[in-house]
């Protein structure tokens, strides 16, 4: 791997995680409106990266939510042209209490970097940038492929500012093949290529009964008490085993092909030891008739996220609450379509809701399950440029969480993803103390710069 | 009704409700441990009120939760001895953006006092020291009768202090009967006295499931979700038409006699102007095959009062939260027992914890049910004073609400407690915009003046 660029970023690595930690001082989290300015400064710092890098057309670009950030680099004719994706924005740092240091105040331990966002995804897209840093440094300012970088900060609300600009602009991001490291690799120092994602429809069900909190004493056992009714529609959603009960729900998915299913039991994956260490559990739930890489990759499954109403403080208060609510989401698998399911549960909620009690459902994101073909020149060179980088094969895997971008650069831009992730499973994505693993920072910058060499050989 | 005291307390209401409304301004939050000075001082304010009076032995008496107020006055020989209870502790507020006007800064508006606490229970126990004044103020700085007052600051959280006091030194207390103003009257303009009131057992479920909180796309099928368990677990507690599931439970329910269930019948009570104007739902539930007030007064009860955990912030967040909680209370009717229920709560929800999920069952207040006996002199004075006050005749009715204490005075003291309320069914206890009825308040005044006359004969 003789790579001028590859030891430029190795000279250069206390310089990229120190400029990395800047990125995440800032506290861009998309969900909470309070956080609108930071979310702004999230988006300038990276586009005045990318005008430093050398990146032209370099534009934040404005949308009713959190804006975009675009940049190019198109001089290499006749060359492939990568589309870069990443996000700016991170999941809200409650509890804050859980957290061994503050959320947005980045500090090293154990050769981790520990803040909000970390690895999901500021850490992992700016490896992006300072591989281009790191190509454009040691080429007199160019690059062996061409590149686009496309940038959002609503990945985490499913916000749908990337959808449409994807869908408005085709042309201006014509490329050969995204790039999205916004994802997991399977174990640490297993090189890993994400070649299948569930789908999202994240819902939440507002709940109203009397018109004002009532005294549990005094109207309790005739007035209708809506966390109740929510906790008896959850109880119907789906069994203890695990199954999902709205009609319909399973009529599309479909099994992993037989090779695939065996791939995975090749996997170096222990129950025993993803239950203690990973998951921290008495048991693991859900669908036990499959195994556990089947039930989290290719399994739908239905999650309560909060219920927020009614007295939730330290103590006792006797309140029959007027309204309530509860966040749930559903999780998909091919061929499921996000479309349908939100209509499925809409009707079958509708349809089991208790006496007294009034509901509006609420859509917050609804996105398909994607799959990945393998056979393509560009995931075959981020195999070589992965193993040129951890000295071991890649193992092909799916990831059970959602990356609707994928589907929608399949859908208006007809290429595929390489999904080349660089996190690690106990690095507490959307959970206190989140992480990146700082070789793994760097592992990321070199993986991606040897795949650009690569695809402009 | 000719009586020196009324007259005074007649030119006196403006000053009585302007030195209530001092009063109403201290954020006396019993549950939350940042008002603990607020509570200080809203002993305090009694203590000097006391003082001020003329009550003897006045003490601000320490607990290891918040002070008891004591106070006295002895010097009726041969007559009987009243002791007045009341608490000026207060419910917590949330949620704040429901109040029209702040809760601690007390507004008029319509003949209400609109602040927490106006009603439950600061106005009505002021209303009792304010009757003292006029007595004492019109008869020489003497009462027709004995009178101790015992004041607490724990009744909102089920503290044990008072219950403390009250079995260690019953010969502080000796008295005839006691007085309790912590209730409503069944309608405007219908004095009513209580002679029932539902016990309590108000218990929190903790639940945990993964050792952090975990990304519901990367875990979600595999890993225990506390707050999934929780709605499981409660939607056991109590089927769809009200009947609550623990085995045991109804065991000791004794159907009140017929006598009284047709006093009820005939109390101005219509289900419909019920459900509309003062629950404001779209239907009534429990136990349809019980009216209404049987419901509320007579069947015990499970209510859901709020659950901590998860994402409950605007917007979506994918979290399986590692912990969760469930605030759950039962209201008890004669003659189940609250130490009884607790245990049969204890045993059944143990035996119904989902896979995965580990529990632990908090108790913060456990009370029995009382039925007060309507044969005696104390409920007849109450009688005559009410309907020289209100020119009506007195109902007896139930409370659906637990008032604990009566049961500690019942059998520490021997002594039979009359419950005589003032509140109405719309002012908001325990809810955004809790109101006192201004002419209720002096009614009240003149009722308890009137009642101390008519006993002092």
């Amino acid at each position: 791997m003789a790579s001028a660029a590859v030891d430029y970023a190795r000279q250069n690595q206390q310089r990229f995680l120190s400029e990395l930690k800047d990125f995440l001082r800032i506290p861009s989290v998309s969900t909470l409106p309070q956080h609108k300015e930071d979310m702004r400064r999230a988006a300038e710092f990276i586009a005045a990266e990318m005008r430093r890098l050398g990146l032209e057309k370099v534009e934040v670009i404005p949308s009713q939510g959190h804006p975009l950030i675009y940049g190019e680099w198109l001089h290499a004719d006749g060359k492939p042209t990568v589309l870069c994706y990443g996000h700016y924005d991170v999941q809200p740092a409650e509890p804050l209490e859980e957290w061994k240091a503050p959320p947005f105040e980045p500090v090293e331990r154990d050769n981790n970097v520990y803040a909000r966002g970390a690895a999901d995804d500021k850490g992992q897209m700016y490896a992006h940038l300072k591989a281009i840093e790191a190509l454009m440094q040691t080429h007199d300012g160019k690059l062996p492929v061409n590149v686009r970088f496309l940038i959002e900060g609503e990945e985490e609300v499913g916000g749908e500012a990337i959808d449409q600009f994807v869908n408005k602009h085709p042309e201006r991001l014509r490329c050969s093949v995204a790039l999205i490291s916004d994802n997991q690799m399977f174990a640490p120092e297993l090189p890993s290529l994400c070649v299948g994602l569930r789908g999202l429809c994240y819902t939440e069900i507002e709940a109203s009964g009397a018109m004002t909190d009532l005294h549990s004493g005094i109207y309790g056992g005739a007035a209708p008490n809506p966390l109740e009714a929510l906790c008896r529609i959850i109880s119907k959603l789906k069994n203890e085993k695990g199954k999902i009960l709205i009609p319909g729900f399973y009529d599309r998915v479909q099994r992993p092909g037989k090779e695939e299913l065996q791939a995975w039991q090749r996997l170096p994956f222990k129950e025993k030891k993803y239950l203690q260490s990973e998951v921290g559990a008495k048991q693991l739930t859900g669908e036990l008739q499959y195994p556990v890489l089947h039930r989290i990759w290719a399994r739908p499954t239905l999650e309560v996220h909060g219920l927020p109403g009614g007295f939730v403080g330290y103590g006792a208060k006797t309140v029959i609450p007027a309204k309530a609510a509860a966040k749930i989401s559903m999780r998909l698998v091919p061929d499921q379509r996000g479309e349908e399911i939100w209509k499925l549960f809409n009707n079958y909620v509708k349809s089991i809701v208790p006496r007294g009690i009034q509901i509006n459902i609420k859509r917050w994101s609804v996105s398909d399950p994607i799959v990945v073909s393998t056979d393509n020149r560009f995931i075959k060179a981020a195999t070589a440029a992965l193993h040129e980088v951890f000295q071991k094969d890649t193992v092909y895997i799916r990831n059970g969480g959602s990356i609707p971008i994928v589907g929608a650069f399949a859908k208006a831009l007809k290429v595929p993803s390489v999904l080349m992730g660089f996190a690690l499973p106990d690095d507490n994505l959307h959970a206190p103390n989140e992480k990146f693993h700082i070789p793994n920072f760097y592992r990321g910058i070199e993986s991606v710069v040897r795949w650009l060499e690569i695809l402009g050989r």
